[in-house]
């Protein structure tokens, strides 16, 4: 099956806004019809795990769909309508049909009086509940009155949805890549992480990686978890991981460490990012799904990458992170920052120099300029000479580009010189 | 047998005053009578430490004591008296009873020629002497001639006296805190550390301490080595120790690291002073008895807290260290620090999370808030996901404190909380 | 044999001075002629190691040795003349007697376009070829036309010469001194660095080491690949090494680490170095022979001292490195600075303390000042209790220095009264 292209900009922001309208949550048709769409673009594997299934100290929950929902003013005008906007109900929403004064509505409606234009994004998956969600200017605009509440939802044994995509590699060694599915129309958290993602696969399936690539595309929390329960066993091979969130908004790069603080994938990460602006976090156990790939027992080399971290934007969460919010380059510049990750992820290996006694002389090999006593050594002598130093089986060509101040392709190019002439092993 | 409480800064000021008439000297009964006032308050258990016995490489010294001493000028006037300050005279002087030129006599005296108005404290416990310490300004205006000189001391075998009270813990490991008693009339130095140890030992009392306590009073060097000596099997019992000194000046908190300039204790003392205004100072070998608390043979996690260190205001070790030098808020406020930090140590406990893959479900348990959605989680759930995330048998409690930022109390509340649900164990 | 003593600044110059004409190679009779002239002051074994021997990963080349070499213009004028300056020619020129278009010419002369005046100093020992070098000035004034070129200079098999000169110490321990004696007329790279080592060998032998030094006098890469291969079981014994090279320019003193970073060498010239203007560099796998002392395989505790460092200068591998780029006090100061650093190192021993549970009574043992109270407490006092307190076998005297901030003659003669005082043992 012929796949299509997420080439350009265009692309991804054309990927967002067909996604953007689709009513998603942590199970239900919303999630399907988004892993349809994805699957437009990059082969997916769709798992349905059954309500009641336990994953963890978790239990797979019932299926939520939705057909409509809206609240009728005393004149019988809707004044809260989800067909307008998905984040009208609150998340899980049991279905309602009642006719009730505004003194009791108001204890299911919420808003965010500090933002009073604004739709917040609320849910209840797990303590069964009803609920509106509307701009605290419109609730203040409700007259007194008999209001009518109707939420066609249903609440069923069905499934969680999620879906995996595999790059392979020249090893089997992963590194994951995991977006949450979960949010409804929010465009930046997270659908141009998912957008991101799909295009970062078709990228490095193009170039064959040396790693194995395991896109996850699940929802937050919940997906993690039946992920990580259903994968026990697969997560020895897991060498590395990226969490991918809020990668369409203005802000500059915000990367996350793992627990650890110095996985190889933290490294990697602040390396590439270096000399830029961005920021660098350490760990806490908040955010997204990095709380579960890194909770103790599992503790992952996994990190998170965003753009402006979580909650660290007044649209957070709200109706305003819309389509606008979302910058097509913001979501490019998140992928070529991946892609280099990845690059150098994919590159960074630890050698052994076979000559580590002296120098070895690098002129009969043809490797060294044989004009001596110039001072201007050039960078590819320099970089084999660092990483015939360092190569002691300790240092990676992280390291080596880290401690000689030269750039990872030079290094990463002299090692395979160094390789080609027999002077270094892997 | 009912103690009189010290339950306010007047108490505290007042416990100072009847201690500081008392000429005290590492042996004598200057020292018996101080225990005796501390024993109203607290009870003690008094050690008699006879001379001669062998304290690892010391040995007791011969008991000192004093009646009187003065010197007359050649009119027959007493220009220098005991009577008037205990410092005037040398510690540990030679009965003597002789009449001398001035120009004899100067070899005898004690002065302090940038502070001329003030009177030094000096000893010599190990060398057979005599002497007096008078203002440089007193000797300045001695005219010459014949002076009748008296010091009415007995150096005789006798006892070297020193006090223990245990607040008992839950646990038998203790903690320390040592307190000098052989200096004279000098109220930072120590009797504001005697009077802020008394408190504290009834604030402990008042609450069930999880370690034991074991406040030491007891004459500086030769005091705390006795008691090493007579001590070294339950040396394994200390988990941690403050040598508390110049507790009333009006500086700030300095707390002194322990030798391992990382023990618990260093950590503990560091965390609760942090935010406000205090110094930090590495261990050194000179100051109080932390210097053998922390001799490299015993390297007790012993520090020490003091407001201006040792030997860092220029009333230390003169007639200005006195009643009007200590102040009632400073005296408070050390007594405040050291029961925090105490509260702190004997909390900090490592937990062990007992569902470490991925996160527990808290909401199903009642620890979490239902609604998703919100940015704000608050403190009390941010604490239980940190606890979780470190509670992996390496990381305290203060670890995750200074980890999250969150305030110690909402640490321990979290840890509560999760151990009552069964997801921690201790 | 009397040694001509090199005991001012004056001796340091003159011997530069008389070095600086010699036609100095990788081999040949200009670095015999050096060694002949430096054995004038330190008796030196000399090495001839002949021509094919298999070092490591090299090859001792042929020996190369110079007459004559120029070359004339059109008008049969000498416009380059190899006895103006040897650096006229590129070391290692095979013999060469044509006559040649200048177009044809241009391709075997070595200008510097940048600084049009100097004259450049090259190589190309290990690929055949010839040329000359000469100021761009000179380039450009030549006419078109034929040029008569002749090298007069042989490359045959003989050998490879070096020379080692031997402080004995009180143990058979090492300290390498090494400079190379390869450059030509370059006098701060790397005559200074050879009457300075001369002279501190001098001094060294004056006060009997502890350490044994070794001093090497050899030709740079392949003579330290040559010294390493033939001494290879000797490197057990190699407690640490300076290279030791451009030691007379007017820069400050530079020090380069070790690989290791943090090696006893490191910590004493960075001691030494400190409170005086100074750098400290990283180590980097360029530079002088620490390049081979450090490959991974060695991993040697050596440094290099240098004053501005390799390639810092504009003068560096150019004429302008001549007699008067060389400035008589730095040489001096270099002298005085590895003096300081050796004398660092000889003394910087570890000691345990026999008396470690508590402190020990220094009165009794006539080490401390009876006369006890005062705040003032001396240099000698304190250098006294930090050797104490820090003698626990882990620490050697330099930490003792560094932590206690007290001078490191104070702190060693501290161990010395302790160890006499049965208080201290090495």
């Amino acid at each position: 099956m012929t796949r299509e292209p997420l080439d350009t900009g265009a692309d991804l922001r054309e990927l967002v806004e067909r996604l953007y309208p689709l009513c998603r949550s942590i199970t239900g048709d919303g999630v399907r019809a988004t892993l349809e769409i994805l699957g437009e673009h990059i082969p997916l594997d769709v798992h349905e795990v059954p309500t009641g299934t336990q994953v963890l100290d978790w239990t797979v929950p019932q299926e939520w769909n939705i057909r409509d929902a809206w609240v009728k003013d005393p004149s019988g005008r809707k004044v809260v309508d989800f067909r307008e906007s998905n984040l009208h109900v609150v998340g899980y929403s049991v279905p309602v049909a009642e006719t009730m004064p505004l003194a009791d509505l108001r204890e299911h409606l919420h808003t965010l009086p500090e933002q009073p234009s604004l739709v917040p994004y609320r849910t209840s998956y797990y303590a069964p509940t009803w609920g509106f969600c509307l701009a605290q200017d419109t609730l203040d605009a409700l007259p007194n009155g008999d209001y009518e509440v109707r939420i066609e939802s249903t609440l069923d044994d069905g499934h969680l949805t999620y879906a995996e995509h595999v790059v392979p590699g020249e090893v089997t060694d992963e590194v994951l890549v995991s977006c949450h599915t979960c949010h409804p129309s929010l465009a930046n958290d997270n659908l141009a992480g998912i957008a991101v993602a799909a295009a970062l696969a078709q990228r490095l399936a193009a170039r064959k990686p040396h790693f194995t690539y395991r896109f996850l595309f699940m929802p937050g929390t919940i997906g993690a978890i039946t992920w990580l329960a259903r994968n026990t066993e697969r997560l020895g091979k897991v060498k590395a991981g990226i969490v991918l969130a809020c990668a369409g908004d203005p802000g500059s790069p915000t990367y996350k460490r793992s627990r650890r603080g110095d996985a190889e994938i933290d490294r990697v990460l602040e390396f590439v990012l270096a000399g830029r602006p961005h920021k660098v976090l350490d760990f806490s156990p908040y955010g997204y799904d990095e709380r579960q790939f890194c909770s103790p027992g599992f503790n992952l080399g996994v990190g998170s990458l965003t753009r402006t971290p979580y909650a660290g934007y007044p649209e957070y969460h709200t109706s305003a992170d819309n389509l606008d919010f979302v910058s097509t380059e913001a979501m490019e510049d998140t992928l070529a920052t991946l892609g280099e990750a990845f690059s150098v992820l994919d590159r960074n290996r630890r050698y052994v120099n076979l000559s580590p006694y002296g120098e070895p002389q690098l002129g009969k090999r043809g490797l060294y300029d044989s004009l001596g006593g110039r001072s201007d050594a050039k960078t590819a002598q320099m970089a084999m000479l660092w990483v015939l130093n360092l190569s002691d089986g300790e240092h990676s060509l992280l390291d080596v580009a880290q401690r000689s101040g030269l750039p990872f392709d030079s290094v990463v190019a002299a090692a395979h010189a160094l390789q080609g002439a027999g002077l270094l092993k892997e």
